[in-house]
């Protein structure tokens, strides 16, 4: 009996990888026999209660692979969060198209979302599966030995320090790359993946997940730059002092109290040009430059993990399992298995929504301006087996002739 | 008989692919039996002077294969621009360590370098053969249908904006990415390349071939906001007035005047954000977003065009044979000979040396915030076969039920 329709929909920021889960949602939705019809919601929630939906059981399959081989949100995404009243209009018009299975890729907020709009259907009586898929380049969410997205968006980030690290020792002098990721570091961290060599940036991480001290930071970099004769760091954007407040906003108090107007922080180059000025001004170092990796982290056309590809495809393919096969509601999340292998389970919607995952100490150097050895081990399988590397030369020294 | 020294430097600001030229010279010349050496000056010129020299005979073939893969200068580079005196310097090294052969890899100021050695060693009686190799990801080099370095930036810059272009589209509101390039638009004009469907960005191109007005620009943002709800913008962070004062310089005017300390305009993101607190204040759009794209689109590991790698070899192979066999100076040069199609050729040091190429008129579209589509023929072919491709899902739209 072909009865069941389903919706699916993406939600807050684009990963490298989200259209993944959504074409792993549609296929395995098309395999089932009684599944009549696989609806999209454009831009998220919003989509949904504007009822802008599409119908994408009438997507070719090589449409969709190659919708799944690109970044960004296909179905368009929303920042919107819904509270319950927005979830009690999501649910009624899932009930004016007869929708039996919801199903929303998204990060903390969207596995909240999916929790009201299921605790909703329930005291309703409207028999609704609703299944949140993990995505996020934060690596935030709980109960998941990492998420869909992140993967991707450490290798940019790892292959860009990577870079960096080349252009600096080539040109020395400081380089300062500002990482996204306002209270989870995992994105950050990424950047020590790019050391290979001995005396490779970066020399310097550093975390939300640890108070950060410009005095502290100005000697770190010093002592770097006498040891080197050259420094790169990596910062996170979300980086602040002891009493929760960010950095870029205490560095841009003075800017701001003499100039009129706002100084923006966010979607900015702010804190990586006011670090880098502290950094001249204060140790009076000539070369200094501040990167700020913004939306190409997340979004650039051409860089993903082949792990990350293959994870988020099967967590959107499992969802529709445990969604048609279980019939249970929940959040699928990867549980590490072996060495490197993973396990797709579900837990419940309240295991992981509103809540935060951040870096676990041991992940984290005592002196919390670097990773662990054991954070190598957690990232490095899910980068994927093709990272590209990096060469350095071994001439030896030829024997000077005029100078002694 | 073996008894020819041969020495090589990298200048200038790394590229994706210098090293690839750099073991074109190696491997060219270790073929050559009267080849005794082939040294690698450290840092440029500057190595030349210090006496700071590594034996390039003892790298073996895979190490040098995996360098040549390798962005940013192996050997270090410089910013050093010799004046006579300094090349005077360079030339007493050369003689002291008896190197017949000089090539130097870098841009405009690298050619005037190798110009005045090679003078300095005629007039000396000095026998001496100084071939330049271009490298630049500006493209700014007279006589060169493109120069090596130049596809790879240029290929990064189109993945980067076709990211863009997606995550604006899920998310929608102004995005605008500052690409490097102070005097010639190649670069921020491949940005264009990443469109591919109906509507995709970057919508608007501002290159520094043309006067950049804040009014024309404001207008040109609101008009494609108002035809697509979103607008993606490609600006060169060399853009300027009519007096030649850069847009950097004068948006950053009244922030200068109020605090205290300078504002700095390069290797900073201050371009995009004074462009993107423009939008917002003057036309009330409320999702402004800039990225300034740094240091990653000249060194990222791992984005590279295959037809610039396979350029870069080439005019380092070119650059020993015309030397060991041609017995001539001069600057390799690139020129395009089919569709797509290279010869490489020798010019005059004079030709290129201290000149800067900027894009022709035929390439700007009439209305300055664009290029044409003898843009598009221009640079596809330098991109690669294998640019990754965006999709986009087709899927009709489902009748509404609560809403008419």
């Amino acid at each position: 009996m072909s009865s069941i329709k389903i919706l699916v929909a993406q939600g807050g920021g684009p990963t490298a990888v989200i259209n993944q889960s959504l074409v792993g949602v549609v296929l395995e939705a098309r395999r089932f026999a009684q599944v009549e019809r696989v609806y999209g919601a454009l831009h998220g929630v919003r989509g949904i209660v504007d009822e802008e939906l599409v119908d994408l059981t009438q997507e070719t399959l090589h449409n969709l692979e190659q919708v799944a081989r690109t970044p960004a949100s296909a179905l368009g995404s929303t920042r919107d969060k819904p509270d319950l009243a927005y979830c009690q209009r999501i649910l009624a018009v899932l009930q004016a198209h007869g929708i039996g299975h919801f199903f929303y890729i998204g990060g903390n907020d969207s596995s909240d979302t999916v929790r009201i709009v299921a605790d909703e259907a329930r005291k309703a009586g409207h028999p609704l599966r609703c299944v949140h898929i993990p995505k996020t380049i934060d690596n935030d969410l709980v109960g998941n030995d990492h998420t869909p997205g992140y993967p991707s968006a450490a290798r940019f980030v790892a292959q860009a320090f990577a870079g960096a690290n080349l252009d600096n020792a080539a040109l020395p002098g400081v380089y300062l790359g500002v990482v996204m990721g306002r209270h989870a570091g995992f994105l950050t961290a990424a950047a020590a993946l790019a050391r290979r060599f001995p005396g490779d940036g970066p020399h310097l991480v550093y975390l939300p997940e640890r108070t950060f001290s410009i005095e502290r930071f100005l000697a770190d970099v010093k002592a770097t730059y006498e040891k080197h004769g050259r420094c790169v760091i990596a910062v996170s954007e979300g980086i602040h002092d002891e009493s929760g407040a960010t950095i870029a906003e205490k560095l841009a108090k003075s800017v701001e109290r003499d100039a009129h107007g706002n100084v923006q922080l966010s979607g900015t180059g702010a804190l990586a040009d006011l670090l880098c000025d502290e950094i001249k001004d204060k140790l009076k170092i000539k070369r200094v430059r501040g990167d700020t990796f913004g939306y190409l982290q997340r979004s650039f056309l051409g860089c993903v993990s082949g792990v990350d590809q293959h994870e988020a495809r099967e967590v959107g393919e499992k969802a529709v399992q445990y969604a048609m096969w279980g019939d249970v509601d929940g959040s699928v999340a990867i549980r590490r298995s072996g060495d490197y292998a993973i396990d797709i389970v579900l837990q419940p919607l309240e295991a992981v929504a509103g809540k935060t995952r951040t870096m676990e100490d041991e992940l984290i150097a005592p002196a919390g301006n670097d990773v662990t050895p054991a954070f190598f081990d957690y990232l490095r399988p899910l980068l994927g087996t093709d990272m590209p590397e990096a060469g350095r030369l071994r001439a030896p020294a030829v024997a000077k002739v005029l100078k002694r």
